[in-house]
């Protein structure tokens, strides 16, 4: 992830990442579940950039869990791709953020995945939590920038 | 994932596995990435037992590509945890195939995920194909044993 | 792995794996790193079978720490491949613990890896410890059945 | 890895990373053989490098399969840390390069891993071929900066 790279406008945050070896499989593409990867790190950036980062918020006894992902794969990514996540927040509340994301070629601009991933808030027994009212105000809802 | 003690029942097939230390994050629970490489596993048996590998697949010329993944996780698996994977096909057509999936704790029953993944039939050059009849037929959807 | 077909006579762990889709590369062979995670699984199995399960050994407090890794890639491992990984205790310490690892093809049995971890014993944070003696005489090092 | 950052200077290639969850285990550190993926992104930067990336070699008909690696753990890289990689060849002849690696923390500078890698030429059915001379003459060894 090239963070210099980054910028993050209109509640959009967006982070570079470059294909690596380990990522492809055998049939020459980037294999499915690492997307996942890639969603979580562009998610960690976003929160970076609201000024409360997720190692930040593990040190105050929260935990964010992933429990719903939907993914919609379109084009496969290959080795070396240049590729571009947009990282951006559906809903939030207190004890649940939703999050959505479109992979695009870096250079090429086309949609390689979208996906939306749902985060429950937990302390560190993994019982429900809340998000500080500083840290859920500024993660800004908006409207899907592409369809998922 | 023990073969052995696998069986395919009812158009159900069941895997096991043992969560291994490279599976688990920090939180001390297993990556929800690695969820979708069970599944993989899971479905890759699943088409063994119907008569027809997915490497004979392969060398047939053919691909399954995963187009959708839609995973609720439920609970947290731990390092360790022996872990039972059932698998059906709920859909099936002559391009596309979709499998459901319910991933368990092994000893206590409990469910730990659900999941459903779409699977688009290509050539080895990504185009669209079509499974051969023999192979479609064996993959007979059935209604979800629990609901995703 | 398959733990049912294991066997551990005269020192030596024997687990089984067979390759999945997600250990390839593009290369059309197991990705390098990957054979580390098989290691890890192996010795679990060893420690499993001494009667001590590493998530015992948490249990305890006690971490084992990879302090150095050799590996030499002999043949390559393919998609679907069944393995076997072979694992004895080079050395043993109360601080120290050295293990020898074989990977084979299952069926044909050739070499495709050999490879040596020595592990540090700590506690919860890192600094050294010991293991129990019941532990540490039960990891009996034999001379090397193969060269590495 | 934030390729703008790095440099390339008397030999030695530097890329930086930053820990992403998915690396860590449940002991709270990065799991050990997630050194070796970014050991092979830092080689591949190194070959960019030098004009001639890998995937330029792919497309050439040749390979680079990792022979050897050796690894030696020093501290643990945890969670949202930045890494530093330094990368240099230490041999090179046709048939196989040796590069040399040192993982560092990006802002404190201790040293977390250091490793040495052998890579063979091969063609693309996995026979013994040569770099190109042109290729060769770039990969320009030199002692090694730090012991490893």
């Amino acid at each position: 992830m090239n963070r210099d790279e980054a910028t993050k406008t209109g509640g959009v945050s967006v982070t570079t990442h470059r294909v690596n070896y380990s990522e492809t499989d055998q049939m020459g593409v980037v294999y499915h579940a690492r997307y996942l990867v890639w969603l979580d790190i562009a998610r960690t950036e976003y929160l970076r950039r609201t000024g409360m980062s997720y190692r930040e918020l593990e040190a105050l006894g929260l935990r964010l869990m992933v429990s719903e992902a939907t993914l919609r794969y379109r084009r496969a990514a290959r080795y070396d791709d240049p590729v571009r996540i947009r990282t951006w927040v559906r809903e939030c509340a207190s004890r649940r953020v939703t999050f959505g994301y479109a992979v695009e070629h870096a250079e090429r601009g086309e949609l390689l995945l979208t996906a939306s991933t749902a985060l429950l808030v937990t302390d560190a027994t993994f019982a429900f939590s809340r998000l500080p009212d500083a840290v859920a105000e500024r993660l800004s809802p908006i409207p899907d920038p592409v369809r998922l």
